[in-house]
């Protein structure tokens, strides 16, 4: 994913949660800093996520283990729950939890089906 | 002060905050933004701050009540705990809370012998 694409992504998740309520940041450098960084923080009354922001054409999508790790260890230390947010093309954006994701050899993949079928909407994750 | 004093300011305190065992993230377009964003936000085990970093080489230092105020909003939405992590010149860093600012005309001031006074240093930040 281009380095724009992935900018769009999280900038409209990012205003997504600032409608529903949540105190949101984009985070400087996520991606470029040899510290781990999710990309974005939400935050509503103490309660803390951290979001890695995905948006896709196709029908799955492959992380490596490393983002993955890098996530839950931020989230570890700052007292967040790590997220996954995932748009694919004509859909909703879905929240998944790193232990949910499956593994395929040396990466993890999200499917479409699995994202639908597993991940939260954004009116769950309100819940 | 400059943007790269500005950068400069925020990028030690992220670094010095990572050494004492806090997962910190510099927020994206801070300072910039129509919503309300702190410069940092640092959490240990759920323990959240969100801060408005600052260095001045004079002894006092004027912050306007509307940023104030917007560190205020945010941190209050996010669960946070608001600080301004303020330095001056051959001194360590020294934070207070919003609510024990000075109010001097339209501003807020925060003298360098208030901060010693008053702030907390870093170590007293951790305990």
């Amino acid at each position: 994913m281009s380095k724009s694409k992935g900018t769009r992504a999280e900038r409209e998740l990012y205003h997504l949660l600032w409608d529903k309520g949540f105190a949101v940041v984009r985070v400087a450098g996520s991606g470029s800093t040899p510290l781990p960084a999710p990309d974005l923080i939400a935050g509503k009354l103490g309660k803390i996520y951290a979001i890695e922001c995905k948006t896709i054409k196709s029908n799955k999508k492959y992380m490596n283990e490393e983002e993955i790790n890098s996530l839950n260890s931020f989230s570890r230390i700052f007292g967040a729950t790590p997220l996954i947010g995932i748009r694919f093309a004509r859909e909703n954006w879905y929240f998944l939890n790193p232990d949910q994701l499956l593994k395929s050899k040396s990466s993890m993949v999200i499917s479409k089906e699995f994202a639908k079928d597993k991940g939260l909407s954004i009116h769950q994750l309100l819940e």
